[in-house]
Order: C-alpha cells, then sequence, then structure tokens
C-alpha cells in the first residue's frame, strides 16, 4: 500500500517527460532536418535534462523513432476523431481523403520523410526504422480501410486503398518545397471520383 | 583560324570535366546521402582538381542542381530511347509504365530526393533547386505524355498522367529503406488497367 502513491506520480511524470522529449524531437526534424536535430537540441528544447534524455532514450536513433511512432499514434487518434465527426453518405469518402491529404502533408509525413531518407545512408537508424516503418504502414492502411468504411475482402478494394496511400506519399512529397495544395485539390478531386466508383458496394 | 583549333578541344575537356564532375556527384548523393555530399569528396571521386571544380561549380548547391539536371536530361533521353524499341499495340503502355517505375526507384530519384528533403531546411539550395523542380517537372509530364502517345487535350488525361507521376513518385519513397517491388509490381498491374481505360481513345 506504501508503494503506489509515490509509485504512479513517479511514473506520470516520467510519462510527461518522454512525451516533451518526443514533441520536442518532431519539432526539430520539421524545423531543422535530420542533420539539424541533435539529441542537445532536442533537450533543450524540451526542457528535460541530459542525463533524463539518455535515461529514456540512449541514442539519436532510439530517441527519433520513438518520436515518429508516438506522433504517428497521436495522428491516428485524431484522425479517427476528425472521421467521427464526419457525415455519413456519398461526401464522406471525399472528407476522409482531404482528411488523408492533410496528414500527409503535415508535420509527422515530413518528420517521417527525414528519418526515412537519413535512414538510407545511416545504418543504425535504418535497422531501428524499418520495421517501425512496416508496422506504421500497415496501421495506416488499417485505419484508411475503417475511414472509408469498406470492406477489404471485396475484389479491388485492397488495391484502391493502397494506391489512394502511395499516391498521398507521392503528393506529400511534391508539396515538400513550395505550396501544391491547388495542383494537389484538382488531382484528388478526379481521384476521389475514381475511388467512390471502385468503392461503391454495386460494383463486382 | 589559329583559335578555333585549340578551342574545340578545350571546350571538348571542360565538358567532359563538367560530366565527370556531375557524375560523381549523383553517385556520392546515392552512396552518402546529402550531408556526406562533399565538393572535396566529388572532386576527388571524378578526379578532378578543386581549382577546376570551383570554376565550373563554384558552390556546392550549384553543383548538385546541375548534376540533378544533367542526370534528369540524360535519363529522359535513356527513357525516349529505351520506349522507341516498344511494340505499339495496347502492351505499349504496359511497358511504359515499367520503364517509368524503374526510373522512380532509380539513382536519379534517390538523389533528387536527397536534394528536395535537403532543401527543405536549406535556403541556398531551396533557391537552387524550386526552379529546377519545376522545369524537370513538367518535363517529365510532357515526355510521359509523349512515351504513352497519348492526346492531353481529351479530357481526364492530363489528370490520369499527373496522377501516374505522383502515385511513381510515392511508390519510389516506399522502395527507399527495403525492396518494395513485388507489392509495386502488383499495385501497378491494378494502375495500367484502370489507366488503360481512361486512357482509350473510344473513352469520352
Amino acid at each position: 500500500m506504501s508503494v503506489a502513491p509515490t509509485r504512479v506520480p513517479q511514473q506520470e511524470r516520467s510519462r510527461a517527460t518522454q512525451a516533451r522529449l518526443l514533441e520536442a524531437t518532431v519539432e526539430c526534424l520539421v524545423e531543422h532536418g535530420w542533420s539539424g536535430t541533435t539529441t542537445t537540441v532536442v533537450a533543450a528544447r524540451a526542457g528535460v535534462s541530459r542525463g533524463a534524455q539518455l535515461h529514456h532514450y540512449p541514442t539519436k536513433a532510439a530517441l527519433v523513432t520513438a518520436a515518429v511512432a508516438h506522433l504517428a499514434e497521436r495522428r491516428a487518434e485524431e484522425l479517427r476523431t476528425e472521421a467521427e465527426a464526419l457525415p455519413a453518405g456519398p461526401q464522406r469518402l471525399d472528407r476522409v481523403i482531404d482528411l488523408l491529404g492533410a496528414a500527409f502533408t503535415g508535420p509527422l509525413f515530413v518528420a517521417a520523410l527525414e528519418l526515412w531518407v537519413a535512414a538510407r545512408t545511416d545504418r543504425e537508424l535504418r535497422e531501428a526504422l524499418v520495421p517501425l516503418e512496416a508496422r506504421v504502414g500497415r496501421e495506416m492502411h488499417r485505419l484508411t480501410v475503417g475511414l472509408l468504411g469498406v470492406d477489404e475482402r471485396r475484389p479491388g478494394v485492397r488495391e484502391a486503398v493502397q494506391a489512394t496511400l502511395d499516391l498521398l506519399r507521392g503528393l506529400g512529397v511534391a508539396n515538400l518545397l513550395s505550396d501544391d495544395s491547388s495542383r494537389r485539390s484538382a488531382l484528388l478531386h478526379t481521384w476521389k471520383r475514381q475511388l467512390a466508383t471502385v468503392l461503391a458496394p454495386e460494383n463486382p
């Protein structure tokens, strides 16, 4: 009985410290890129001591992969909440694609892309990132299926969801250096119509 | 009369030096990434003196953007030559998409992606790269229209070509850290069928 009251707040403090570190890491990646993101800069930004940081995340690779995993989970929850507020009916698909389009041009995408590119030539980062990338990819696919409310067992649905996510990834890269939003909107407008045809329940 | 004979070989030597530098730059970007690519490493790899390098490309930004522009032109020529060897008829579209799929997972794509990501947080590089990216993007679009032998004035064609290139860019990123070729082949198989429907001359 005497252990619980002190242990719980300590765990909570620990979790809060971790969350601050992870969010500072993503902010750093977005602002300064991979090479400008150092563990020292992140600790200072999060207001966390170097000792506490090293206790939770002993290496830069551990810190950045944990940060992207953390933000991916948070973003998935946000997408689910936003999607719950969407109307049912034919406009739902359009709005879901808009939400996903925003996610693939937002800070998480930019931070993840910094890591993917850096991991190509950084073995330690690659080894940490490859399993995470596979997991986040699977979860993003499952989330999209859920948001669209479609049945993957129907022919063509799985491929259409995959193509949508690959297309959105390509559009995310096209938006890196300049605002590509008007071209993206026009392109996704056409895409939504095609997707609606493929995903329509009456479609074989 | 006395100037021309010496001037021509000098121009040729100069062009050869430039080509060696630009190709060494792309190789460096692919092997070592943006941060591992230094002008010193490139000069040594190309077997060119630092003086000659600085004469042609005074900054790292000038060198890397020239390298990507040079390789983009060379790759476009290769694609045109490869496409000339393709049969006419319904299989042509499939083979063109395969050629483009290979281009978007090849060294030029990887080198260009290194620059796009680095340019996000490097102002000098960004200023050099944004106009180049726009030009290469337009040329890639025009090249694809030519390879497919389609008429952009027909409704839906322009959007379908754009979506194809954005999808291929997304697939290129998905292939960065692990071999995504079997998933990509399956996805492009479906894509080719949809594209054939949209691009078919009888389609309104």
